[in-house]
């Protein structure tokens, strides 16, 4: 864990009561996943990062080579060989008697997890039971989904909602109705061959963005465009993609079972082929890579 | 500041960087304002936070009087005369590998700061100039604004886009296009003798309340209804309410000022009674009642 420009134990990090990104959600993340001790899609993480930090008109103190040389020590420090790791940057703490968030100093944290499957790994690994919910997912014309925030009240919500209904997790829809995403994860629908993602109102996701370039790979027809809900519950098969499970199969949604319940010939298709291409070093960049100069 | 079951200094609070209060802006909280000693419309903040809690489905760890007793063990050990005392309640910290928010022990943290005046007490008396922002409130769809809670993202990037505009802070508009709330108060316009604020997607404050007590009181006809931006523009008077303040004058709106400038007569009756009524004891509970029995 790297937090006030040291590192110290995940366990021991705290954060002031004070700091707004306790008290007003006022910060951005971003999560990389490292697997046999090399990031997957590093780039497009901190690319991402730094456009949601400036998105929510953060100031980084460090550049992205920098926060690349943090992350890989922080993996470092914790020994692990598969891992997620996370980068935030807070607004930081007001003045005392302000409010203005310009005069906070940002505050940037970082530490390394052990790989996490978003539902578990069998299930991600056997198919998942997702619910499309009544809540709906906060608009981007109010804080935008692109920038990877911490505003999960609906998605908390519709996760709670899930539960009620037997199942292991949520999807929400935008104001528009059409599908959005899910707590940490971006979905996809199969028809006839055809695969399809929510366009709009949802994180571009890093694991998203593999799929499609998997689908490209595999000339699989792959769009990205308004979904209906009605899609997912008809679909032929569906996945989830995350930084934690990579493209996960989706086998029933709101109870009703997809195909025939297992996951589906393209998806497994697809998953076999993201996991065969990471061990063969897809996107990957070395840990190692950074830690020659080591900095404390 | 009470936190984990103790009292400790507010500067050397901090909350595990885990706790979903930080990860997910999982929480709930209120705010209630001290003046000579004395906790104002108690009942009603103790009532909202309950109601917040249940709307979040937190558990609380206390019950009302039980908070009462550490809010004002809170306010006695600061020493404070005139304080804002807050209490919040997140969800806490997951289990290790899990992501099931009613898997968490939900965590209660109270503290007293001085008496906060929301745009400085100087504004808070002579008037502030608002923005009516571009940017959405979160709809109540997908948060509902009735649980206060710190999903603020939108509120601190309509705060960002009024400085740029030489506004003292936002104003912002729901979905529907009307009139919602700013950060961390309600707005009301006055045209021809009537007042009127918005009824939906916005906290029902507790200065809201006493605002539209005094007006009863007063024979001002009162109206909670959709209000409309322009409304708020072509207003002759407007204020704001808020625990930080009570109800303030607010004397411009994007640039153009109301009536002559200064607080509006209606206005600044209600501001005069609101104050008067508070030093007589108006809706209070002194802070000594909860005090006999001391806990630690």
């Amino acid at each position: 864990m790297f937090i006030d420009g040291s590192y110290v134990s995940p366990t021991e990090a705290r954060i002031p009561i004070f700091d707004t990104g306790f008290l007003h959600a006022d910060l951005v993340y971003d999560a990389v996943s490292v697997w046999d001790r090399a990031f997957f899609k590093l780039d497009s993480h901190l690319a991402r990062f730094l456009r949601s930090i400036a998105g929510f008109r953060l100031i980084s103190p460090y550049t992205a080579p920098q926060i690349a040389a943090i992350l890989a020590r922080c993996v470092d420090r914790s020994g692990l060989r598969h891992a997620i790791v996370r980068m935030h940057l807070t607004r930081g703490t007001y003045p005392e008697g302000s409010r203005d968030p310009r005069l906070c100093e940002n505050r940037f944290i970082a530490h390394a997890l052990p790989y996490l499957w978003l539902w578990g790994e069998e299930k991600c690994r056997n198919g998942v039971h997702l619910h499309v919910s009544s809540v709906e997912r906060i608009s981007s014309r109010a804080v935008d989904a692109r920038f990877k925030n911490f505003h999960w009240g609906d998605l908390t919500s519709a996760q709670f909602e899930a539960f009620e209904h037997g199942c292991d997790d949520a999807v929400l829809c935008g104001p528009d109705g059409a599908l959005a995403e899910g707590p940490g994860y971006n979905i996809f629908v199969a028809k006839d061959g055809h695969v399809a993602t929510p366009a709009t109102n949802c994180l571009e996701g890093i694991g998203r963005e593999a799929a499609i370039e998997l689908c490209r790979m595999e000339d699989i027809p792959i769009e990205t465009r308004t979904v209906q809900p009605h899609e997912l519950r008809g679909a032929d098969e569906a996945f989830a993609t995350s930084t934690g499970g990579g493209i996960i199969p989706v086998t029933r949604v709101n109870g009703r079972t997809l195909g025939n319940g297992a996951p589906g010939l393209l998806t497994s298709r697809l998953v076999d082929l993201y996991w065969a291409k990471r061990r063969a070093g897809w996107c990957a960049t070395p840990v190692s890579a950074f830690l020659s100069d080591r900095q404390e």
